[in-house]
């Protein structure tokens, strides 16, 4: 298939008929971002950045839940945007789905001027300084923050949004007060927080949360989202994985 | 019996024997304050001071937990504060416990140069602009800003916490964005969040923050708390409240 280069393979995002390029030695999209690209509000005809989009996974999925204006992914490992934008032509989504080789640090050179409903971004979760750097380089930059650290992400994201903008983001619960400041420092309000645990009785591993541009403060702290119920998916998440469309 | 004042009673505290006088028609003493005595991290010989004490449950609960050095519980309402010495000297605990009529904004008056290992606190949860406020004026102070805010309360426990001391706080979970920064600003890092919910399914209502002084970032969050399951308390709460000793 001349869409696939060596190492690559198609799998079935299992909904809608989406299919995705992924490279199997490199950094393949997880439960995060499916669980963020539905946690997300989303209204129809919005306008969506996706900052550092990796396989475009959040992008696919978004057209899924409602009729988009438009969604433009941002990447800036000229590899994984180039794999994204097949992607996209794989599925025939290339007048709804942009992908820019860029780096969102350089947002206003990027996107200058531009304004949109909803910045997502499950973006690397680690400073360099802790734990092990991968040693493949594809890998090292979704997980560890190589070319951008959280307050670059959300920089980005406050100057694309005017008020009211939305911003939804996937983290880790252990950086959740240093992220909190963050969004203070550019007036991105916490306005929706969901925290994912792999069962009932666990701590969570990853937290969803939601802020609305130059709001008032109130926060609305949803139950609490299980991944496991025993061997097996809870319902709400085999629902969000075998959805319409699904082969 | 001498020790009461007209409208009071003695209630149970269901642990070790304690009991404590209240007044049904003022503040009495909540679940969040007895979630909030059995979160807090404690050492033997410990020191500690409650911030807004109340009737003084979090104090008498306490000394159930382990051998503290001392607690100093401060109450602004001279009725209320007299009522909570009182319930102290009934459970004979007159030598631990010490109840200050005081206003937790002066706290450099009322404690110069003191430092605890733990400040704990059940402040009142909403700012005067939001909601009814109670027409007793008790219910009202215990429940809004009437006499302090979140900052006053956190400026209070960041005054008496050397480096590594900690603050553990009850709060509403609408407030967690605020509260985060009004931490950070006095270099209470978070290092303990847990969210209680009524039952599984539903939001929490309440969340209990524990921070460290002058700490690097990494936050805890623990797994949530029930209350209820059906009609009943859920194993872990009814722990707390029939523990050894209980009548």
């Amino acid at each position: 298939m001349d869409q696939l280069r060596p190492g690559e393979r198609i799998d079935d995002l299992l909904v809608s008929n989406l299919r995705i390029i992924q490279d199997a030695s490199a950094f393949c999209f997880s439960m995060d971002a499916v669980l963020l690209a539905h946690f997300a509000t989303l209204r129809s005809q919005d306008r969506v950045v996706d900052l550092g989009t990796g396989t475009g996974v959040i992008p696919l999925l978004l057209t899924t839940r409602k009729q988009l204006e438009q969604i433009i992914g941002i990447e800036i490992q000229a590899v994984v945007a180039e794999r994204a934008k097949r992607s996209v032509k794989l599925n025939g989504l290339q007048d709804l789905i942009e992908i820019i080789c860029g780096d969102l640090r350089q947002i206003e050179r990027l996107l200058p001027g531009y304004r949109v409903d909803l910045v997502i971004s499950n973006p690397p979760y680690w400073p360099l300084t802790t734990g092990q750097v991968s040693p493949n380089d594809t890998k090292a930059m979704a997980r560890h923050e190589v070319y951008c650290c959280l307050e670059d992400v959300v920089q980005a994201a406050a100057y694309l949004l005017g008020t009211g903008g939305r911003f939804a983001m996937v983290h880790r619960p252990q950086r959740l007060a240093e992220i909190f400041f963050c969004l203070e420092k550019y007036k991105l309000q916490p306005k929706r927080l969901r925290f994912v645990h792999p069962r009932l009785g666990t701590r969570p591993n990853m937290v969803l949360i939601e802020c609305m541009k130059d709001a008032q403060p109130g926060l609305t702290v949803l139950p609490p989202l299980f991944v496991y119920d025993g061997d097996t998916y809870t319902p709400e998440v085999m629902a969000l994985y075998y959805r319409e469309g699904a082969v």
